[in-house]
């Protein structure tokens, strides 16, 4: 086997039990504050879907699908992808199992924490396997819910300790909004045509709005004088944006009006959102979360019209930020043998220890020397050991010691309780 | 959009709210049995290795390898396959992370709990994403071990109180037994080459000691007067097997030696296990756990000779056994609104009971009647109501019901504490 099938594809981690702590925290937290307090149900949906899942949902022109999807024909030559992100699966799913139905709350409130996979190059806190947690909330236009789902996200960062949040959150407005919108940013930018760059000129016939969110210097100079989306929301689109805000206000959540966010999908309409951190510990802001309001896409996957909003959190960004958690299960009894002919006592000690107290017991399989097996003790962080040798075995009794200070009591097997162990 | 890419791929699921208690509790009871209790450390591996991973250990000519793996170039041309068990990826971690070194105590124990994928007919209980629970323990060939490895997987499946749980467990002995016994078996065979099955006469060049693994009837019948592993061991190999049966029986385990069972793996050596249970609720016992010892697959991927024992357990087998799981975590008070125009006052309601107390707090976002909010209190078995209407915007005096005998109380929401909800 030649040297390269050792490793992990590019882009891929390996979750050892070291950072085992932070994932299982991440998931408590998911399932405390959106299972429990916010009562969004999780839900898993396959690894891979059929390709036209994502290629519809995110555009066939879209980066994500023309260039980073991990696509493959199955044995029967289906066309699959894995899953670049996670509405679209979602979304799927609540149209399949007919979620929509009378037998169910509304609005229906889902949560997800899965892998997703994109083929791209590999950079911090970039992978090709990520992991990300995210809602959905299906079946509800009201605009106290937008205020809801912001402030359920930041519940969430706060049971990291993450401080200095701020919400940059903008309004897209209905149909009819955003046409006009639309209609005033192109007429604009096509003066201006020249000065665009490559990508932009592609978008312009494409999808404008993305134009927005460009990176590059000349695009962002010919922006400066764009038309400001807010101006072109109606009536009805203002009023109900000013009822968000107004709800964020009561939260008591920070909050910038950022009338350049657009977020891509030609979904959203209404709230769209992101949180930034600017955490003292970071160099400069981070985006830790994104999401909005969208509409038409369950009807796309052959539902019924409803209106959605969701958001989405990388949780590799999350976990730099956040930094390593330690292990708060330590060992309770280390059982230390004198020599291999106590192996079976020893093996069976353990056992009991475990049944009767669900103790969790380290004990040697590689008969190394009392002084190394001592060391375990004390690397494991064991709280007390317990030296088994011919004497113990015949006398059933065992000399119990607590590793803080030394002390040490002599009890029977027999008579052994969990009292022994405070 | 045409109707096939409205479902799920073939063979997969959607693990939806209703079902995520059980596997909640999988996850906790790994947790405590493999985690806590037995100090096994979790690990995740990427979910698609390089295919050279899975085809050498499971061998070219494997069913797994040749018809089923889920394999694919990806946008840099390698070839890649996701995981189709969990074992492989789980070396390649433990040799590319040097989980060898001497940092790290010894035995290395792990579990894992993770999405598989095999391209097979769907039935009954088989998927092609199905999920497994599995552990591997590193760096000791001690046979206690081999016994505890047993009994862990023992008290993982008493926490779901499944009964009659039977051990079956054979030994292949070391490398000179399993030889001696590979050639007697082979030697006895192609005295009734024609008998056999076309994949039996096959695997009789290939791999023979699967052959008694056989469901056919005509090589069951062949296999009647076939050489018994067990009269092939060593005296050491014996000497060991007889260590693991009698820490077994001081484990208090039921068990019983099976001659003809073999598992497929050429690595497998000395001990080799399965667990069945014949719990009434069966029509017939079913196989619920294998596993067994194995060397030369560490050193395969490029580590040090390393002795290993691991096993795995189908996760969607456990769950059609155990059966569903409910919901222990209720919602705690369910907000009533009179109509919209208190929606901005009960949503900050929401949020301060979530904030103050943790609870789970449900409301209306829909703006249905009364009478159908109050339907959904009753129906998500909430243990409070709060009704919000004018005036109790304008009194901020809330009164609290208890949902299981309708008795109230009235209380200024300044003084609103978790004692009024006990």
């Amino acid at each position: 086997m030649s040297d390269k099938f050792f490793q992990k594809p590019k882009g891929t981690a390996d979750l050892l039990p070291a950072v085992q702590p932070i994932w299982q925290k991440i998931n408590q937290i998911a399932q405390d504050v959106f299972g429990h307090r916010y009562r969004f149900g999780k839900i898993d949906t396959p690894l891979f879907e059929n390709y036209e899942i994502f290629s519809r949902t995110s555009g066939d022109s879209s980066d994500v699908v023309s260039k980073e999807m991990y696509d493959f024909k199955d044995k029967g030559d289906r066309r699959m992808a894995l899953r670049p992100e996670g509405t679209a699966g979602v979304v799927r799913a609540y149209v399949e199992n007919k979620l929509y139905g009378p037998e169910y709350e509304k609005p229906v409130n889902l949560y997800y924490l899965e892998s997703m996979f994109r083929y791209e190059r590999p950079q911090a806190g970039r992978m090709r396997e990520f992991h990300q947690v995210g809602v959905e909330s299906f079946g509800s236009d009201s605009p106290y819910l937008d205020a809801q789902i912001i402030q359920m996200a930041i519940d969430f960062f706060k049971e990291f300790k993450l401080t200095d949040l701020v919400v940059k959150i903008n309004s897209l407005g209905d149909d009819e909004s955003r046409t006009a919108f639309r209609t005033a940013l192109v007429d604009y930018l096509v003066g201006f045509q020249d000065q665009l760059s490559e990508d932009s000129k592609k978008r312009l016939q494409t999808n404008p709005m993305r134009i927005l969110d460009s990176k590059d210097r000349n695009d962002q100079k010919v922006l400066l004088n764009a038309p400001h989306l807010l101006d072109y929301l109606n009536q009805d689109s203002k009023s109900r944006f000013q009822k968000v805000t107004s709800a964020l206000d009561d939260f008591g959540i920070e909050y910038v009006i950022d009338d350049k966010l657009v977020r891509g999908l030609d979904y959203y309409n209404h709230t769209i959102f992101e949180i930034e951190t600017s955490d003292p510990k970071l160099k400069s802001a981070a985006t830790i979360c994104g999401g909005g309001r969208y509409s038409g896409m369950v009807e796309d996957f052959g539902g019924p019209a409803t209106p959605a909003i969701g958001f989405g959190i990388g949780l590799e960004r999350l976990i730099t930020l956040v930094g390593e958690v330690e292990n708060q299960d330590l060992v309770d009894v280390y059982i230390v043998q004198t020599d291999h002919s106590v192996n079976a006592f020893a093996n069976l000690l353990a056992k009991q220890l475990r049944e009767r107290f669900h103790f969790g017991v380290l004990l040697d399989y590689t008969n190394r020397s009392m002084k190394s097996q001592f060391k375990s003790a004390d690397r494991t962080q064991a709280r007390y050991s317990i030296v088994v040798g011919e004497q113990e075995v015949s006398n059933k009794e065992l000399t119990i010691k607590k590793m803080v200070d030394g002390s040490q009591k002599k009890v029977l097997l027999q008579q052994l309780k969990i009292e022994d162990f405070l």
